[in-house]
């Protein structure tokens, strides 16, 4: 069964370039990845701010937030 | 082929998390993860630094720096 894990992303060429290098990268057979883009999607920012992202790029995986680099504050997109 | 990843930690709780959770989540059949403790192994933080390592976690493909929340900085390794 594959986890589900979310990456959260604003557009920025930081978070593009986290997105192929980390993203994608993760073991298909373990997890589905879901990319959302905040500054298109901006109805799940509150969702991503619940799940304790402070920035984006990040990924969420099993409830755990990992900040990937630094591209833009979550408030920033607000 | 698989290409090499590097993930360098300093044995903190945040780098143990960050191990578990995406560096051990990297895709096997694409990539072979080194793990790397920089607190026991100092020989390679000049290595890690060379990289663009500023602090750890942080994973290293492909010639890119990804560094994952913050656990310590690089200098405070030295």
């Amino acid at each position: 069964m594959t986890q589900k894990a979310t990456f959260y992303h604003a557009g920025c060429s930081v978070c593009a370039d986290a997105e192929t290098n980390l993203a994608n990268s993760l073991d298909p057979k373990a997890f589905d990845v879901e990319i959302v883009h905040l500054g298109k999607d901006k109805a799940r920012i509150n969702e991503a701010e619940a799940a304790g992202v402070k920035s984006v790029p990040a990924l969420v995986i099993g409830g755990k937030t990992y900040h990937i680099n630094y591209g833009a504050d979550l408030s920033a997109l607000k």
